[in-house]
């Protein structure tokens, strides 16, 4: 893996550059569809060749529920069970873990936690969800951390940043221990792209500037790939997320890709754009695309209000995505109310294509050093909305 | 519309032939997908076109309730709506509102029948239902007919044939008094089709022979662009079903397309075939793919059943289709298992995909006179199943 910064903006942190991980390149700042279930929601893997930069986002909490991890093992890894010849990211589970279910017990050694299917307990350690990660072939693994909730107290988010911390050592351990090269597949590119599996880190610390300050010190040390940042995307008052993400990006080492979880929406990303981020994920333009909710040029559009039943131009007036092209709102709306899996198809596939445009926009105003003019552009656009 | 028999098989009734609307040449034997509400469930008009011969159904009870007949109209049609530019057939909706509606008052007016949505009362008379579906701008247009349950009493059916006569002499009148042509719209290809509309006859007569020739011989007396047998895929029994299909079948004009409403599976459409029928449509393909079943070149595969979960083999070892060249009978499982939208699409672009190559394979068999030979290939896979 090579990661390269090709710019940094002359007007804040912004920065483009580019992931190199085997013969596939990723241009950052990118954005990443999640495939929860080895599938980004209604879309082939072909489909979402065209609608993302050829990266994604699953998640081996579920994966490890469904279809189980054996199966995937057995399919030659994630990559040929789901035939995607390109990029994969996993997380840890740790986050699924934690806000899927209740009743979970967390002790330095790891986290038992239910199944949210079946009720069955389940145990993960640091360990554990390494060897996970590596049976999918994961190209980013993300280790076990510990999520904290926004109103923690200073001392429980200090114990959960030494335990992130000392759980990051054992995840290193282990990667470095047990990744393995694997047999050859058929389908060369799958079989190629599968053995380049790497580690990030992640950053915890809550709301407290001096708890994020001590993770980025301790989890930077450790010779991670990459760093993320977690717990920022829990639903915190806006001001202070933003307050604490720009602090903590500006002490993240600038020659490694700095990657925030479970973000998120246009204002969201442009705001975290201009504090140096590089990655994102978000199942938000999946998942309210499958509500009905369209992201265009114009703002946000709830395709099921009635104003939209006669309305025969496309979803977005300025887009050229496959949706836009050749079906209207009138069309989608019906099709949505109808809970027509079509409906999930357009509206998902419009989304993507328009996050996908959003961030090219995004790298090629930051290469020409308009990114503010352009931010401003879109936050007006979807902060009028509100 | 012209229909031209191109070669009768020397070892039965069995015909192929073409139907011609306007630029737009539907190969015969044809199977129709279903597309009921204005979407063959799971995929895009495009799709379709690939999965298709370039004919659909579509339902005029269904489209009528939701997204209502005035929505469509004001999209330019039916064509327009769901931007399908090939050619559509709709139903006359009787049979919907007799099966969807346990509360159904007819008299020689029309049928008074609930909405299975909301339970509100409509009036359906066949001079509305044509009026419906020129405004839908149906290519192919059915006439309001009464079927009866297949233990109809003689007299019973008796009074349903002559209403259903009836009712066919005011459709053909109402059509041509109604039919319009439509104001031009920028899709050209849309823009004509729309304008090719034909009608066809329903012959009905219950299980009775007898009043099945009279059925036969006043419908045909009408000058309809084509005749379909209805009431006979309502769950009969099969030996008396193919009895009157054959002896039906064989009592209509030859020079005209004869159309078996609502089947079927491969081996019912064989012997309809075998009788000469031409066209046909059913939601079984799409409607079993999403209950996970696939219909291959070795039978049919329950793709749910635990043996598959590791089975990371094509559904059909012996198939081109986008499903089985990309994806793993272990992946569809899990898909479809955890309801996974993928999964339905998947699964549906398959059989429709099995079902077209049928057809297909069909008339090449006819018009190298081994239907029998092919025919009993096919029956001897999907019979010995049972």
């Amino acid at each position: 893996m090579k990661f390269s910064v090709i710019h940094t903006s002359s007007e804040c942190d912004a920065r483009i550059g580019s992931i190199n991980i085997g013969e596939i390149e990723i241009p950052t700042p990118v954005f990443m569809p999640v495939g929860t279930l080895a599938t980004v929601k209604t879309l082939s893997s072909e489909e979402v060749k065209e609608l993302s930069e050829g990266i994604i986002l699953s998640n081996t909490y579920h994966l490890y529920l469904r279809p189980g991890i054996e199966v995937i093992e057995e399919a030659g890894g994630l990559h040929s069970f789901m035939n995607w010849d390109r990029i994969i990211l996993t997380d840890s589970g740790g986050f699924q873990v934690f806000s899927l279910n209740g009743l979970t017990k967390t002790n330095d050694e790891g986290v038992r936690f239910r199944s949210h299917i079946d009720g069955y307990y389940h145990f993960f350690t640091p360990e554990k969800v390494i060897e996970i990660q590596i049976k999918l072939g994961s190209n980013i693994i993300m280790p076990l951390d510990e999520p904290v909730p926004p109103d923690a107290s200073y001392e429980y988010t200090e114990r959960s940043v030494k335990r992130t911390s000392n759980w990051a050592k054992r995840s290193i351990e282990c990667f470095r221990k047990n990744n393995i090269q694997r047999k050859p597949l058929v389908k060369e590119k799958i079989s190629k792209i599968r053995n380049e599996n790497y580690l990030f880190g992640i950053v915890q610390g809550g709301f407290f500037k001096d708890l994020r300050k001590i993770s980025v010190e301790e989890i930077c040390s450790i010779e991670f790939s990459g760093f993320a940042i977690g717990g920022l995307s829990v639903g915190e008052e806006k001001l202070k997320t933003y307050e604490i993400l720009k602090f903590t990006s500006s002490l993240l080492p600038k020659d490694k890709p700095r990657y925030l979880m479970g973000v998120g929406t246009p204002e969201d990303i442009i705001f975290a754009v201009s504090c140096g981020i590089d990655m994102f994920d978000c199942v938000f333009p999946t998942r309210a695309g499958r509500r009905g909710l369209f992201f265009t040029s114009i703002g946000k559009i709830n395709i099921r209000n009635k104003k939209y039943e006669k309305d025969f131009s496309p979803p977005d007036p300025n887009c050229e995505c496959f949706t836009c092209k050749n079906y209207s709102r009138a069309y989608i709306r019906h099709l949505i109310k109808s809970e027509e899996i079509l409906g999930y198809r357009l509206t998902t596939i419009h989304n993507l294509y328009f996050f996908k445009k959003l961030m090219s926009e995004i790298r090629e105003s930051i290469k020409e050093n308009r990114f503010y003019e352009f931010s401003k552009k879109i936050l007006e656009v979807f902060n009028l909305q509100k």
